[in-house]
């Protein structure tokens, strides 16, 4: 018989978008609604979050909207750092700098084309021990080949020489899509890691394929991509862990109504975080390492300590995904608007 | 200098979506009005196209609505096909038999499961000459990682065996989008040819990932697929011609609202093709092919009559496509709508 009830320690949500103004104080709401009390928070704002007076600021308002999570900050990489901010980021508590190429995904523009010219950041990176999150994809451009379907596997090489030339450096490969990715991180030394969505668990090609709503980036891949990431949470991996990678649009974003604009990237899947993620590792056997999966494995790679709250799960047959959620003009519609979910977060 | 006008025999659309009912009034007159003057008809209506009785009252149908308009009519593979239903459609001057795999595209739910129970009507094609064309996509199943992106490379065995059985049996692979379908084609004898539309040789996946005008079946892949398309077109191979594969929907069916329902496969070129395929030759450096292409190897490998009917394109500088096209209560929404496009059909 199987259990109707499981009891995983804090969750941590390490890669999440908390936007801004009015439509933050809609989806920050939603980290604890999803089971969720750890945070960390993405800089790519409006304009990004490159200092740490701009994350300080930025924490407090979050935690002006909901005091409860712990909001872990982090800097946009960008030409404005330098090894002195990293130093006074790191006395601040900031915990990361995250990387993104430029033009990759929402709020990129600003992103980096080439990384030797931050090695005296990342120097000071892994001398005051700041971890360095990482969008893994290269930009598209057809006189390569290079487009969104391969832009991981051909990011992977920029890890491998990242790693080697900074042993020490803390480098999490986010939300990892590929079988190629997942062989790569495990092929590193202990300071790498990866994070894995729960979108990505679900989600295949063709499911996107005609539905924008299901269009994120990285963009999800084959099937036997999705097995491989199944397989290493099912294998217990302890430096492959929870990031959701939440990123909330308004409808008219993620709508398509015309070809002449394409919509906004990104899967929204804070308020239903936790019951999606058990349903999903039950759905392959998994559901036994959903507490390392969103919890331990996490906290143990950025040096967190364990958490003493305890969220409880139920199993349901009756619980299906909200339509959508509004706060004053604010409207987000989640991932698996209307699906019937397995499982339901019980009440304190 | 390059010219400023061209002028290419009548050309032949040998892969065309005209519908039903009062969709089919609008999208009918739009053959002629991108520069056509024959129509290779496509017989996936609902219900499809089944026996020769319906394909001649279809074609009828077609004539009432533009007479002008050379109609070359196929049939759908299915059960209820017979060598003798074969022979009679040959009598009664039906060109073709359209296969396509079950669940892969619009109205394709009665499409085939596998080939050897047709060997009986392939062979009564091959005596009489019929064309069989072929949908070369198998459905995806992730538990053999089958998923859009190599439905079509993993159908290729299954022409290659097809055309072994039956060399004398002419066999159209529809919609090419891959490198490795270009190659298989080339390396079978002259049997067996392949149409291009006018959209793979512009889209990428990077196109129609979140794009949901540009989604259709096959998706567009890799840049270096779609440089395998121009170059076989470059190349001026007399086995690969034009087939637009223009597939008009309703604006509600290609825009997506809410994650609860994906759009139709298809994109709509039909009103613009003449012009868009020759801007699309111009920018690979193909224009001097445009003939052949759209005209010459279609006509000669379906054993048509050159056409005495010629059509003059004029290059321009000031000409944007349509935002979209109605008649009556239906609306259709061409690809490129609001991009500039560089040439005009010349009236006469």
């Amino acid at each position: 018989m199987s259990a109707t009830t499981i009891s995983v320690a804090a969750p941590a949500d390490f890669h999440v978008h908390l936007r801004q103004g009015s439509f933050s104080e809609l989806v920050t709401s939603h980290v604890r609604l999803g089971g969720f009390s750890l945070a960390y928070v993405m800089p790519n704002l409006q304009p990004p979050i490159v200092n740490t007076e701009e994350a300080l600021l930025y924490k407090a308002q979050l935690q002006a909207i909901d005091p409860t999570i712990e909001y872990l900050m982090t800097l946009y990489l960008s030409p404005d750092l330098t090894p002195d901010e990293i130093r006074k980021a790191k006395q601040s508590g900031i915990v990361g700098v995250k990387s993104y190429p430029r033009g990759v995904t929402t709020n990129s523009e600003g992103g980096i084309e080439s990384y030797e010219v931050y090695y005296p950041i990342f120097e000071a990176m892994e001398e005051q021990d700041m971890v360095l999150n990482l969008h893994g994809e290269v930009p598209s451009d057809p006189t390569s080949n290079t487009c969104v379907l391969n832009a991981e596997a051909t990011f992977l090489p920029h890890l491998v020489k990242l790693h080697k030339r900074f042993p020490k450096l803390r480098i999490v490969l986010e939300h990892a899509t590929t079988r190629a990715a997942v062989e790569c991180v495990k092929s590193l030394g202990s300071t790498v890691a990866c994070t894995i969505t729960a979108h990505h668990l679900d989600l295949v090609v063709d499911d996107w394929a005609g539905q924008s709503w299901n269009f994120c980036k990285p963009v999800a891949k084959f099937p036997d991509d999705r097995q491989a990431l199944r397989e290493v949470i099912k294998e217990g991996h302890p430096r492959f862990f929870f990031g959701s990678d939440s990123a909330p649009h308004p409808p008219d974003r993620k709508s398509v109504s015309s070809p002449k604009q394409a919509c906004a990237a990104g899967v929204y899947t804070s308020p239903i975080l936790l019951p999606l993620v058990a349903t999903l590792l039950e759905s392959f056997g998994a559901l036994d390492k959903l507490e390392h999966f969103v919890s331990g494995f996490g906290r143990a790679f950025y040096g967190r300590p364990a958490a003493d709250e305890r969220v409880t799960l139920r199993k349901t047959l009756h619980k299906f995904v909200e339509d959508s959620w509004a706060l004053g003009d604010a409207t987000v519609v989640p991932f698996w608007a209307g699906k019937q979910i397995g499982w339901e977060i019980v009440s304190e």
